[in-house]
């Protein structure tokens, strides 16, 4: 199965796309999709769009994973960072792709075991499970792959069930 | 110059379309895209999507206005905003309109002359300006024509200094 997982923002949303098979992980691509400060915002809206498309194109993910909005941001923030993810949400649905949204805590639990892990040790967890010889970057590449993980494991635990 | 406007929400967006010409203004279309709170995030901007472009196909606007959203709400309601005005915006910018953006102090000044004019002031003069028999509703309907008779004011301000 091969899953992507994002982590949504204006200036910098992270990917991460794993193929995952009983339990075995392997990093496809991750890195971010990036936009301009100084590019109005309709613009940069178009850009993670097509961004999100091109990697949908390249890579034929089966399955996408999108972290839930912290919730203890601004409202200001709140408002930018949710244009942001509505137009990832409606990219994937518009693109067929089943969607799993998962909350910060749930995506550490997922990776570490334990939901209020710092980001170091989800890196380093990441990093472990998909046998890569660095730490991902930028972060947020890091934080894509961790959802990708997380999707992984809900979706099988869903499956036992069915 | 037609023009279309938008109040946007998960749940409901109010938009109006109105033809202005030398400060005259008739109104083309009012109503609301309204989505299903039981249907899932990603199937509900889809839907916002697919009537906003219904929209600009069969009323072929020339330009389009959205309302800021008011930042005094709550994080979790902002996320949710958000990520419906995301999808307004990015359909806009893929249909090819310039896009003005107004917060409501500016909207209510450029209706009513008076930037904290209540709901009812601001109804009143858009039925007003557009010679309608009856108030629009929804709501959030007169709040799109709002929105686009501000736009309105907005162009021929800047166009009087290009």
């Amino acid at each position: 199965m091969r899953i992507i997982g994002l982590d949504p923002g204006t200036a910098t949303t992270g990917y991460g796309i794993i193929e995952a098979n009983q339990g075995e992980f392997t990093a496809v691509a991750f890195g971010a999709i990036t936009t301009r400060a100084d590019d109005p915002m309709p613009q940069r809206l178009q850009t993670i769009q097509r961004e999100l498309q091109r990697l949908i194109d390249t890579y034929q993910p089966d399955t996408a994973a999108v972290e839930e909005v912290f919730f203890g941001r601004n409202v200001t923030t709140a408002i930018t960072v949710g244009q942001a993810r509505g137009v990832l949400l409606l990219t994937l649905v518009n693109a067929g792709l089943p969607i799993g949204e998962y909350s910060p805590p749930k995506i550490k639990d997922a990776v570490t075991g334990y939901g209020k892990a710092d980001k170091n040790q989800v890196q380093l967890m990441v990093r472990n499970l998909l046998n890569l010889e660095e730490t991902p970057r930028p972060d947020d590449a890091a934080d894509g792959l961790a959802v990708a993980i997380t999707h992984y494991h809900y979706q099988r635990f869903e499956s036992l069930y069915e």
